[in-house]
């Protein structure tokens, strides 16, 4: 019911459309006190913001953030927030044109169904990228609480098409990791790899096609025992997040999907004692068992659907005729959203795991200075 | 907050410990009028039920369940129905020896940590696959209300090891798959595939190992327009559901993790008029779009890590004297959890699609009969 | 947790400050294709507005709504609205000069603890009884899709200071009360008594003091069988409503504290047959019972306590220098505000009914013509 | 939706029927290694016991709790508990012989509405008294956790029929008050008073009638700060909750009322500072200003309608025949149920005051040792 709120005690509401005013958020749970780092906000803004490089969208968009409420001197004061980014650059007359007609793998048929044909069509309304606009602003104010903790959860890109980096990256140097994945256009942590999936990205778009990708998320520093057994395991939270993010098909956890073909002598992660604490010798698990956080990083890897908005020719369906139809897409798409996506599953992941640890009481919901 | 809870309308509240008098499920809004098939029911329990053959635990339960409120001349009245299991075959020795000893790949370090130490160690307590005894309670009782639709969720054996059927099943003959699947103890639909399995089970049990596997589930007949976007799509809904049962590591819509490598112009569905009806000419999206079911069946594939508890000698540490030691679990065990899990993501799935239907008002609270 | 949100289906979220740049709101749940009468919210707001009357605040607020999202051709898409109203009339400066004093039954003290001292504090923040612009915006909207149903949430004041009006109205003819009401400048019923209200609130005026008063609710045309027993009893969510008005100190439903001396032959209301229709020949009971309606008119009568504002020499604390210091108010306050409230009551009273119709399934959450 | 459950963190889930085979409740929530006191427990269910006097219904419970899960070595684990009573004294044929006939201000009409028939009407089913038994054991748990605290929710009789107890107590003797209030077989504090209710009583229980009644509640050692502003009020929560016990049809905070006829410079409360705490000079506040607790003591007034049930003559209709009746209640009835509703009051006060402690962060959630 409440479909557009996430969260429980850092609970976000989300709302605007691709082509209207404005998209925006209101964020609840913020505990008073926390200094508002405008220039963090906006940098991360700026990360999933179109129009920047020739391997995106060519919307333009400032993305500039408005807060509306819940700051006062520059400080939370334990108030909602609400902050919205006006949309600048809509061009609707695209949409205009083709508003009866059915984009394949878009929402255009269950939201006629759903709404009955007053849905706002205009750059897929509720249903586009755009919406995660405010998920990034609600992630980067997850980002600023938990960095106290020394929590940064990090994304970067696995795969673009058929180029996979299958490396196994330890996250002890953060930042050397964030380095390097922001010195890559496509987000990639590896230079070779870089320009492979550069070059990926490139063939499709002169094919007026797309592609998909992977994306890997590693949270460090979550302490032991957060999450819960059955509905609110830490898997059932994170995914979602994850599938609330368009695009997103399919997550798994650790090893993941290849845990089919293992042994249980083999996917088992031995606990030791290092340096007087707990871990395990390696992270199958993904730092996740029973619903709980092991301590261990928390990782886990999604896939991205090839973009639906093609140039290409392709078959579909016009409603008001009901008949088939050939459709060539205008309009500025993404050739590929791997790249413009890490910063909205590192803003996602960062949601759940603020509210995770404010839930466990590891983090006062009125004090978010507290350490555990 | 509410971790023992799950859905929105059709709402279950999970509760009771592996070894403890009990476990259990209060299923709250039920629609009044319904009757209760207590056989069916019953039979649905029993296709989890551990005991009956040499595949699995060898933990003799009957698994009867009894209605302790909600029904009353065997029909529903509308009112919250609390139905328990007794914990029969309890034999929680071996429990006690190693209750200092952290299981690898179970959860309970980190349980340790979250409950100061006062879980129920006992079978896992609240960990236990037991717990799902609950969730298939309440997944029959959803389909049992589905079937009035035609929607009859199915799920299968996909792969157990290195075993794979990788062929399309299509549902248009529900019956005949579920006739299928039921004639082999692994719940394989291929007889020469289901063998292979079997194999592949008896030889790690043999070994005192265990080995992972792959359910697949699809759901018929949900009409399209069911879902939301943003926070509760189903793939959000589906995906929070399947990591609530204990060993799910992964989930895929569709055509999934293959998405990766796949342009637009592939992985796209066209729209096509067939009969008179919109539908796509193939399904990879797995029958959900921007979160909205399209009207196509609704096709996910999850992944079971091999059972955690094993024989084989494994290496961990005993907290009470924070030392290393080694471990050779005794007990009851599964060899591989896929064949048992089956009907468990039948009844997470039913339990998911109901609530969305009575959500959208397809199904209203107040009367099961009505038809969309 | 959710504290800034109320309802389930339809589901409003306030966010904003008295003297931040806006107060607003978010409507979720709204159904797809409602026409947008803007007129019709824009009046609501006047009705609450403050420096219309001298019997009103004098801070002078437009009160002029904006639209954000949600609504595409005039109608509403499905999509949450977000709407704001404009501070335009603020005077912080008396706010400042006492900031450090907690003003006598105002939640300065709490909020100092509970928000550790962050607080916005101008205007009284979100404890201003000017966060409920978005009550009414929202109630606004509530009303225009009941009044296809025939209800019309009907309040009005009952008492102010010592001058009550104690007869029972009829509802059968709500225009006319709705008139009779907006031609009072208290809003009351009776000319005569309506005149004795506003000496009452003159009085106090000129003696830089402030009085209470009651409001009485009558809504209409409510079907039988719409609540629920135990937790989500209709006087749970509406009293829960109401509480969420500044200055609501208590509630009754129907006789009310009467019913305390009254013998069960007396306060039973009796079921008869009139016009082959099921009803009580009285209505003591004020159309609920086991937390149901009845079919009876929904009626309650709530006590607002007299403005806390005054202008008064008061005793009071210093926190910054923690000492016993006198207070004389500043700045502009209701000498009464019972008036201003009425709307307010309606808007909430409108919310919950509305989310009781769509949480039965006499209104469809995806249309909102459907009749019961 | 979820109207059989009730809090946030500290959660409860009621089921069970007057006349099936049990009532229970799942309670969620409970911090990990809390011990339980059966004794405590058992004898605040005496309290609310039928067939104890001849004040009360002659229906025979034994009322013994049997705990079926979440207590493991006598101590909560951190997982729900599900708790039940047998229902034993059934004696369902007065309802048989009536299931046709509407009784006045019973919920027997609304409920045949919304249940379409279907309901348990047998001793009043979901709709009964006997429900709270469930609130009277999570009350016990929360009593337990919140003694710790020195929180002790203290409900006495303030009025039954014409007689009232209008005296003001303190709390700070809250053991003396209690010890009063156990020595009166009505649960009044004074003992010519208590008689006089007694003889209001047996009055009304000669003639077949029934009494109302009004309940006063006051909780101490609330720390300031509690709550929320807006929809998350402590008046809020707490009318819900009170709300959620039958035949409560009123609440005021505090002066309540009385309110409405008094200047602001009169119910203002004045900040002082007493032994260097700050609290106000008197408490017509009723401890919740702006919904959040003030550090003074919380109090508040419930009214009681008289029992539905009498055995007098009444006129209502049977629905099968849709014709107007004569009725005579068989049965066994409660003359004034105030006596036994005190217990239930505290018990539903317990539940919301320790579910703000915890969402405030004062409790931790996973530790009830700790202080604030």
């Amino acid at each position: 019911m409440t479909d557009n709120s996430f969260g429980t005690i850092f609970r976000i509401t989300s709302f605007g459309e691709s082509h209207g005013r404005i998209v925006g958020v209101v964020i609840d749970g913020v505990p008073p006190g926390l200094n508002i780092d405008r220039n963090f906000i906006q940098n991360e803004l700026n990360k999933r913001r179109p129009g920047v490089s020739n391997l995106s969208s060519s919307r333009m968009e400032p993305d500039e953030f408005e807060i509306l409420s819940g700051v006062f001197n520059n400080s939370t004061t334990g108030a909602p927030l609400s902050i919205i980014v006006r949309n600048e650059d809509v061009k609707s007359f695209h949409y205009e044109k083709i508003k009866d007609i059915f984009r394949p793998s878009h929402a255009d048929y269950p939201a006629y169904v759903k709404y009955k044909g007053f849905a706002d069509y205009r750059g897929s309304g509720r249903f586009s990228g755009r919406i995660t606009v405010g998920y990034v602003i609600a992630g980067a104010l997850a980002k600023l609480i938990l960095k106290d903790y020394g929590i940064i959860p990090f994304a970067y890109t696995k795969s673009i098409g058929n180029v996979w980096d299958n490396q196994q990256y330890s996250c002890e140097n953060i930042n050397k990791l964030i380095a390097l994945r922001d010195s890559s256009p496509v987000n990639a942590l590896n230079l070779v790899l870089s320009n492979e999936m550069i070059n990926e990205i490139e063939t499709v778009k002169k094919e007026n096609d797309s592609i998909g990708g992977t994306i890997k998320c590693i949270i460090n520093n979550v302490p032991p025992g957060i999450g819960s057994p059955i509905f609110g395991s830490l898997e059932s939270n994170i995914s979602r997040a994850m599938f609330s993010i368009p695009a997103i098909k399919g997550i798994e956890f650790g090893i993941g999907f290849k845990a089919a073909s293992m042994r249980g002598s083999e996917h088992n992660d031995p606990w030791i004692i290092y340096q007087n604490k707990i871990i395990t010798s390696k992270n199958d698990a993904g730092g996740i068992i029973g619903g709980l956080s092991t301590g261990m990083p928390i990782e886990f890897t999604v896939v991205v659907k090839p973009t639906a908005s093609i140039g290409k020719l392709q078959k579909t369906i016009n409603i008001k005729v009901m008949k088939e139809v050939d459709l060539k897409l205008e309009g500025r798409h993404d050739p590929c959203i791997v790249p413009r996506a890490i910063v909205i599953v590192e803003a996602m992941a960062a949601i759940v795991i603020l509210d995770e640890l404010l839930k466990s009481g590891k983090i006062n919901t009125s004090n978010c200075k507290e350490v555990f």
